[in-house]
């Protein structure tokens, strides 16, 4: 596909083509963050790892191996198009405030959870912006922000005898040629549909939702996914 | 099934079986409770459609037929010993603060989504309990609530011409055998499937997904449902 020219509301900017994207995983040492940079450079994207440590990043990128190199976040989001965020919720607003620069104009994925744990199980953080995706697009924002990628089981991704991810990526995005190359960037992982799920404000819910999955997670012993039935893309 | 006597926060009490439920559908002739009563009334369970105005309960339940009676939402209330609770948001709170005694005891359903439209779509409402659910549980102390039947829409509930309902439902709980029952009371509707999903605390994300439903129904032009993935109930 040939990158085409899009207005949005921060002016002209170019999406670029799912097929040769450059994606840097923001700290990405965790298994969510490993488990997507593993399946999308499976699919020939050239893929690198960030974390804080650059040592930390390169050893995570050698053991997933499929090309990915390892980096310093702020290396890593200047060199790439698109990033996705996969830093625990407790140094989501630090990351992302300090890369403000080097992720300006990009595309910005955001798959963080802001999710707690006690003797009853999961629940949810309350989010001032109303969601780590809010929270993104306000602390970022010359980026393209798109919320996806919450409810993929990582135990999955990173699984070598789990061919196909039975699941669909929920896109919300108020940028509409953003969302549809995350839409894209989503189906390049085998079994997996990319579905648009509305705007930024109604990303709370989605990134709420995974509380629930970890309950079912629980209950059924599964590592469980999200379809959503009707719908023919 | 037989009816057991279970444990529960509230004491002994005794958990219907799903074959013999009498079930009122509460503020219930609104397209949501008119289809989950044609539904369940199909599935052989009686059922009682409640509104305000009992000549508008009857009216809209002779037009469902099924054997489905209309009558007040206070005389419905004391007559089932499940309810579905299927008033608009704006109606929630006063309708259940009524009818606490005649609830009282019984398991309760909630299926109230509190969401708002605005020139951008479907919005989520804040709700200082939490959820409409915890709503529900803070105005009926003596009452089982139980989240459910948020995601299954109402069109297909209501055309004759739909035999399977390609969705899970999805149910919140902290009362243990209530949401086993509620499950099974899902499963009487032909192609559902019901899910426990979590507890109560858990409940305001799976009221807020319709949102995202709702765009998804307007971006793809359907009537979307929800599958959860991976799960061998």
């Amino acid at each position: 596909m040939i990158p085409t020219m899009t207005e949005t509301g921060k002016g002209q900017e170019i999406t670029p083509s799912p097929d040769d994207v450059k994606l840097a995983v923001l700290g990405g040492t965790g298994p969510q963050g490993r488990g997507l940079a593993r399946r999308l450079a499976m699919s020939g994207l050239s893929v690198q790892l960030g974390s804080r440590d650059q040592a930390r990043a390169e050893s995570a990128a050698d053991a997933i191996g499929q090309g990915v190199r390892g980096g310093e976040n702020a290396v890593a989001a200047a060199w790439c198009d698109v990033a996705v965020i996969a830093v625990p919720w407790a140094g989501h607003a630090a990351l992302l405030d300090s890369l403000a620069d080097e992720l300006a104009s990009k595309v910005v994925i955001d798959c963080v959870n802001p999710l707690g744990f006690d003797d009853r199980g999961p629940f949810v953080i309350d989010v001032p912006e109303g969601s780590a995706t809010e929270q993104a697009a306000a602390l970022l924002p010359r980026s393209r922000v798109v919320g996806a990628f919450h409810h993929v089981s990582a135990v999955l991704l990173l699984d070598p005898a789990v061919v196909d991810i039975d699941t669909d990526v929920l896109v919300v995005a108020d940028d509409r040629p953003a969302g549809q190359l995350v839409q894209e960037l989503a189906e390049r992982i085998n079994g997996v549909r990319g579905i648009y799920a509305g705007r930024l404000r109604n990303a709370h819910q989605i990134e709420a939702l995974t509380a629930n999955l970890i309950a079912i997670n629980r209950r059924y012993k599964t590592h469980s996914g999200v379809r959503i039935t009707n719908v023919e893309p």
